[in-house]
């Protein structure tokens, strides 16, 4: 879809070009990421960050990392718009409240496993003679769920 | 800290007016959350989104919201400036990946406690009679785990 946009030449400028009302060079540095079909994605990296400051670091970058990089930027200044306070940080402080509220719910979940397992062997080894063998495994088994 | 140097007024521009070589006025717009003992702040934001837009965004919050846009403008910038490629987002797709692997060890600890109970149910039924009781106590203990 990219490429069919940049052969129509400067009779179909990409979106950043159109929107900046300048002509769309044969190597103007948005049109492989900005076609014209996806006005939105350039008028919010423009919003946020400016064309001036996209056109610069995506100039600063190999062109095997402009795409991911034009993503990321999309993604962050639609962030940004949808929230202007907080942007993408904002995102990142839920994920990180979900980490601590999943590394709680991880430590008792384990901690409920070994005192099970404490409690199993206790009762194995007073009031059912010859498990040993079984419990020594299941003590390993819990290990690896330590390791995780 | 930032009221010291806005006291001095014109003598002492904040960071952002040292930056952009402009008189530093009384009712500078970035005066209170870019002091001029802390200049990277503004360069990074200047440098990733640049001053009109941060300028702009600024403007368009009410004041009490100001510090905390400027906060995560400065974190996002810095990110970006980091890692210019994914920046934030490159934050973003590592917690969600640390959410992921929590979730799986998580799911995998409360399935070996709901095992264990199952087994530890099937012994006391079939071995220990007259313990009914503590296992259905034990059972909603459990379900406590599930709805964290």
């Amino acid at each position: 879809m990219k490429e069919s946009g940049r052969k129509q030449g400067a009779l179909s400028p990409c979106a950043a070009c159109k929107l900046l009302r300048r002509r769309c060079a044969q190597d103007c540095v948005f049109a492989p990421y900005f076609p014209a079909d996806e006005p939105q994605k350039f008028a919010s990296v423009h919003k946020v960050f400016g064309a001036s400051n996209v056109n610069k670091m995506l100039q600063e970058l190999p062109e095997h990392q402009r795409s991911d990089a034009v993503s990321s930027m999309v993604y962050e200044a639609n962030a940004r718009l949808r929230d202007p306070v907080y942007g993408c940080v904002g995102a990142i402080s839920s994920l990180q409240q979900q980490i601590d509220s999943l590394q709680t719910q991880l430590a008792i979940a384990q901690a409920e496993v070994v005192h099970m397992r404490m409690r199993q062997y206790g009762s194995s080894s007073n009031n059912i003679p010859g498990t040993m063998d079984m419990v020594v495994d299941q003590t390993n088994a819990g290990e690896s769920l330590w390791s995780c």
